[in-house]
């Protein structure tokens, strides 16, 4: 007995522990990297706890927690009456981690032995990932709200204080049986309350069982394409369009196909031509990006395809909430008689983007198809903000914060137009604008897109370049597809002013 | 003109309006539903607003609205020093909505117009429509938690009232730059303090830029679906095993392989028999459902196994934080240094499933591609709830929370010991339970489970059936895959000790 620290089955000098940090832990890496890396070979014994301790000027308790969980992970085992042994493994292969990069003795630095460069330097170009890296955008702008940035509701004007207060009333004291696993279509009040919404508001006839709640508008596109698309399979998008649809398509390895649009909405003529195709994906209230509404004979026209195809449409009404003369348009899912229409309704555009809280209307045919697949995608949305959007809704915040909204979206616009610098060379006239929250101009070429975004951002001006809302292997020329994209809501009048201020000064100098 | 009201050119006397709700939009609809139908043909004149207006008896500014808003659709038309006139419209299909369902004569039902029987009785059985058809299964028990349901966590310790004023803190006052579009791979503080507390709890090291917020473990499982799938490529889970995840590997089209478990874990030896299969979702720190442990030999076994099929495992550690002897044990991911586990966290275990906030681990080289992915799925989580869990963890809660619940867990679980009904002809013995929040009892054949099942339930007491998590096409005989799956954290000890005994009386009275 007394000769054991001199017979020490593993020597343990080169263990050298930090003793600002948990011991036991460090022991447990340090040991734990020798059997890896095989220092520790298959069978070895092991110091007892009490030696180990000796030399390592432990406490006891430390090594027995270290050895207990080494136990634990299958790294030693115990012969009874006997000792602690490094257990038989398999051969292992080098390129095992042995924890080196756990960073425990410094505590620090973590980065460089995590990846290997073989791994690290792998290509990635086929399947899901393949389409993922030809499908991409760069994100969406972000950062503190600015002029013109596009996608933005006057957020500024969100009454936040009611908000916080809905907030902390539903969680001081939340029903247990809605913090488990919800409904995957969403919040049975907060479907009835938005189905209320759509009949009363906007022309559009359905119940709270057609509802399905989801993660933004982006959601209700990507069950779309997760549900009604295989590879192989075409689509038909607007171009120019909302790429971020077109992608989400694309990533199920159907084939996006994009179709012009006139100033009647989508060439319907020309989504007849395109063969092999069940799906169409339109923003009929307010085309995205360039503005148009969808005429009523096109909408009909849409209509008849779809029955004729045994196909759906995908109806994104990002903005449809804004008008400034006269009441919001029915949406083209108000038409439909044959159950051909997927409505998609978004919070984004009234309340925040960030809230992420948005819609799908379903044919009744396809309700439960879409609840089943939202459920495993994530089966379902936080239920907070759920809960809290229904109490916004049922105490009347909601309707009041869109006339709210309307109305501070119509001056806001108004400001634009009303500094917005006229006869700049190459510059086609500002359109009038009836609906949404941003505007689309022309401008004569590429090249001039490229200059104007470039000069506006060098006085802090955030200009959108048509030419980045058109598919890559378009129809139209270069030139044509050139033009400045405006958000007008995302910033209070007076920071509208100073910017087509700053804008009339940078253009005009350098244009005139 | 004193004889116009004798020469109307269309015949409103059909019009019956509802005095109660509002008459332009009544009148809008009624001349839409007419339009459509027929009744008010191309190129119709229609009364001029003030004899509209003296026939119906309406104000003439609810009939100027009604005509403003079908001339903004396109409904009719107006001739310069002539009138207004039905719009030349293409031949409209007998199947597009009259607007009759909308309800608006009545205000009330809505539910007998909506749909065509034609429509609703279209039968969907091909792709990925037809996969759901196929790969679904009854959604979690929802309502008040009881004994012994599976998935919750003692989420009635949760601290709610800390949870409300940090919410309350958050919306009060947010930070404006956070409420547009957010970095799709989540929160950045939130990121930061995942991976410390992974780097200083679990042993599993990593950085910020390796992890991914997702809608809880859920959405991390269908991300990978989407991004490391292709149709007719197979997948291995654990069978039996978590059917949510084989089924959302499933709709992408791949074929879900089961593997056998053994007191070890998964069997590598039947996995490396699987053809043509390069990606593997496993449990390994808590088999669900069976609770085994998976051997550090198996690691190392399946770590092989995915370097030789340059191919991806799926570690999904959803109960990891839960051991009741000692810490709780390194992940697989801790092991692996080739950048092949894709490490899948949740605080739906912590805290309670209806947050729906998870994360993945991932290796350096599908970061990028994942976060593009989650982009299209949703572009990101709510910011409250992100934000909110980032305070939490800051400020110390979610290290005070994990401990409070290992022990709550704990004493739950020796409550249920301590009280089980043991020596039930056909049930075998309770086996030990060294983590995770659920356990499994196997039993002698399937009929006994249904029975077994069937009377819990007679008692208010809920239990799974271990035959529900195994793939349909399994080797194992039925009743080789009978057995209780009992959840024994969802509710306080005296409660579970009132269960048992209710379990006893029921079981002990039919079964002895």
């Amino acid at each position: 007995m007394s000769e054991r620290p001199f017979t020490l089955p593993f020597d343990p000098t080169g263990i050298v522990l930090d003793r600002r940090q948990g011991l036991s832990r460090q022991l447990y890496q340090a040991l734990r990297v020798r059997v890896l890396d095989g220092r520790l070979g298959s069978g070895s014994r092991l110091p007892a706890s009490r030696d180990m301790a000796a030399a390592l000027s432990l406490s006891r308790n430390s090594v027995v927690r270290a050895y207990d969980q080494l136990y634990a992970e299958g790294y030693i085992e115990s012969r009874v009456g006997d000792g602690t042994y490094v257990s038989q493994l398999p051969k292992l292969s080098t390129k095992v981690s042995t924890g080196l990069s756990l960073g425990f003795s410094t505590g620090l630095s973590t980065k460089t032995a995590i990846n290997t460069e073989d791994s690290s330097s792998k290509v990635i170009h086929s399947g899901p990932l393949g389409r993922l890296e030809n499908h991409h955008l760069p994100p969406p702008k972000s950062g503190s709200p600015r002029a013109f940035r596009v996608g933005l509701p006057a957020f500024d004007l969100f009454p936040f204080d009611v908000w916080a207060k809905l907030q902390a009333g539903f969680w001081r004291n939340p029903d247990p049986a809605a913090l488990g696993y919800g409904d995957p279509a969403g919040e049975p009040q907060l479907r009835e309350l938005i189905a209320t919404y759509l009949r009363r508001s906007r022309g559009l006839s359905c119940t709270a069982e057609q509802i399905v709640i989801t993660s933004g508008a982006q959601q209700a596109i990507s069950l779309c394409a997760q549900l009604l698309l295989e590879p192989g399979e075409v689509v038909a998008v607007e171009n120019p369009g909302y790429r971020a649809a077109g992608n989400a398509f694309a990533l199920t390895g159907a084939k996006v196909q994009g179709v012009a649009v006139d100033h009647e909405g989508l060439d319907c003529a020309a989504l007849n031509a395109v063969e092999h195709c069940r799906l169409s994906y339109v923003t009929p209230s307010h085309q995205y990006p360039t503005g148009v509404t969808m005429s009523l004979a096109r909408r009909l026209q849409l209509l008849a395809w779809a029955e004729r195809k045994d196909g759906w449409i995908i109806e994104d009404d990002y903005d449809g909430e804004y008008r400034y003369s006269g009441d919001p348009l029915a949406p083209l899912a108000a038409l439909d008689r044959s159950g051909r229409v997927l409505y998609v309704g978004t919070f984004g555009k009234i309340a925040f983007p960030a809230l992420r809280l948005g819609y799908l209307v379903l044919p009744r045919q396809l309700v439960q198809a879409f609840s089943r697949c939202r459920a495993l995608a994530v089966r379902h949305s936080e239920v907070g903000t759920q809960a809290v959007m229904a109490q916004f809704m049922a105490r009347g915040h909601f309707q009041r914060h869109i006339r709210r909204m309307r109305k501070a979206a119509l001056s806001r616009r108004n400001t634009l137009m009303a500094g917005w610098p006229e006869g700049i060379s190459g510059i086609r006239p500002l359109p009038h604008v009836a609906a949404g929250l941003h505007v689309t101009v022309r401008v004569d070429s590429l090249a001039l897109e490229r200059v104007l975004i470039e000069q506006a951002e060098s006085v802090d001006v955030e200009i959108n370049g048509l030419s980045d809302f058109w598919l890559p292997d378009s129809d139209a020329s270069e030139d044509e597809r050139a033009g400045l994209v405006l958000g007008f809501a995302a910033v209070p009048e007076a920071a509208i002013k100073a910017a087509v201020q700053r804008l009339a000064e940078v253009w005009g100098l350098s244009r005139n």
